[in-house]
């Protein structure tokens, strides 16, 4: 089934997931299809975490847990404190219910089931309406570089916390992961009204989506306009490190080096960049840069918040 | 290491744990070696479930939930209750702490470790002082014959509650599967003082151990005696199905049957044979047959209870 005119998203985990959800609230039901990065995912204990995945699962579907930021609501950490008590890796943390997911899924893939498909069925099970289209059904896996070496993803992210330098990155199995097909399907044949780059990080959850083979310059070629929004707010990430990896990747910290980098990167994809009202000053330079750029308040507190970003994202599109 | 003249007893889950915890609690620390059953482990949700092993561990070292008459004491079902919500496979229930050790075995195995090393390491974590030994490091898996076809052990268990009519079983893998070479080497060079067979299911829990290759033999020709407590007490088994099965493989549910099976299927195996004090009627009919036969207080409610039989059958070896 194709849907008529649906909005594309693409994601990362917390911070683009709540524009999602304010998406999902001002559109129709099914309207919304999240492009979601899995090159942070990783295989731990045997099983195959996806914590962008399941970050838009249990937020679009309301489980989260709001006051910890990533994880569900009412989770317990049973599991995890008994494996601490036999020497086990606690390092990530799996809740009690949450290992309900990765079990499932562990489950799904043994009966044959890709992730694509897998995915659908979970977000079905949950009542969320919108589709969550992991950007690949094969493996990628980021790797962040760094003074001492290598590392997957999230032992730079949970393991490490951040706090080794990144000097680049790589995404291993980029090169042979194909798009999901259906959101190829959706750019040819649904005829989008809107593509929104959420405020997620640039470097690790944007870029593997828009790297995927033929992926960019699909959306670029695509009729409907793209709308990003900066995840750099005043100089900083709302959310996570980006800001850190900026500084030591040598890039000014700012909405308009946020810009600049996907302009270089992917040019005449971005039809409108989408910066906060804090850092209003900036849109003149970025404009001349050869980007159209609105103002709006990114930061998204509350679900009004959020619906309002949402909204005004769509109505930026629809002028467009 | 070759510890001095071991007690080593023949155990499956619940039933033959009671005897072991009595055995473990009378003995020095350390000469009590357990082989317990592997013929029940399954795999279940992308994990290596072990339930006698399990039950061992938990047993021996405190944990078990004694209401409950297996798992964790102070479990919880978080993970069983969130896998029901998603619609994955809960028939089999696996506590949240449990889960634990699933996940570390899981992990212990994918880093190249034995099912043998890996038990011996989960017992020192858990402080347990007797030696826990899988029959084999090789996987032996029960199925049980019923006139709509076989079941795999846990699915006749536990999915479908036993009850399915038992026409007979056989153990996939049994031909291959060599006996733990410690249990052998403490047969060749320990001098054991004892060999216990703990009153459990004689056909899935005892019978899987004695026909390894070349395993009952080898217990027979040990110097030391060999002492079987009967798991039928006055026409029931105290746990599990046993009675029902030999009930449906046309045998009496009598101590005396039990006995018999032992005698024909291991010629010149045991030495004494323990029933109860209710069926001490049974015991000249039984010594008749050819098996020197004891009468004991077989039912362990009490922790004493489990120590007074542990005793007697020490008591009853050092006669022999």
């Amino acid at each position: 089934m194709v849907a008529d005119s649906p909005v594309l998203a693409l994601s990362g985990g917390v911070g683009g997931a709540k524009l999602c959800l304010g998406l999902s609230d001002v559109l129709e039901g099914g309207e919304l299809k999240v492009v979601v990065n899995t090159a942070d995912d990783f295989e731990h204990l045997g099983l195959l975490v996806c914590p962008d995945i399941d970050t838009l699962l249990y937020t679009l579907s309301g489980r989260n847990n709001r006051e910890q930021g990533w994880g569900l609501a009412g989770e317990t950490w049973q599991a995890m404190e008994a494996l601490a008590a036999l020497g086990g890796e606690t390092w990530f943390r799996l809740g009690d219910r949450d290992l309900a997911t990765h079990l499932w899924r562990r489950e799904a893939i043994s009966r044959g089931q890709d992730l694509l498909d897998l995915t659908a069925q979970l977000a079905a099970t949950m009542g969320i309406e919108s589709e969550i289209l992991p950007m690949s059904a094969q493996p990628v896996r980021t790797r962040v570089h760094t003074p001492e070496g290598d590392l997957p993803f999230q032992h730079y992210f949970v393991k490490h916390q951040c706090q080794p330098a990144v000097t680049g990155f790589s995404f291993v199995g980029l090169e042979t992961a194909a798009p999901n097909p259906r959101l190829m399907q959706l750019l040819l044949e649904a005829a989008p009204k809107a593509i929104v780059i959420c405020p997620s990080n640039p470097f690790v959850s944007i870029d593997p989506i828009l790297q995927l083979s033929g992926l960019w310059p699909a959306l670029r070629d695509c009729p409907a306009p793209v709308i990003a929004v900066s995840p750099i707010v005043a100089g900083m990430a709302i959310k996570g490190p980006a800001a850190k990896m900026m500084a030591e990747l040598g890039m000014p910290v700012t909405a308009e080096a946020v810009a600049a980098h996907y302009r270089v990167t992917y040019p005449g994809l971005i039809d409108c960049f989408v910066i906060d009202e804090s850092d209003a000053t900036l849109a003149p330079r970025i404009e001349e840069q050869g980007m159209a750029t609105a103002v709006a308040a990114t930061v998204m507190h509350s679900d009004e918040d959020k619906r309002a970003l949402a909204a005004e994202v769509l109505r930026l599109a629809s002028g467009i």
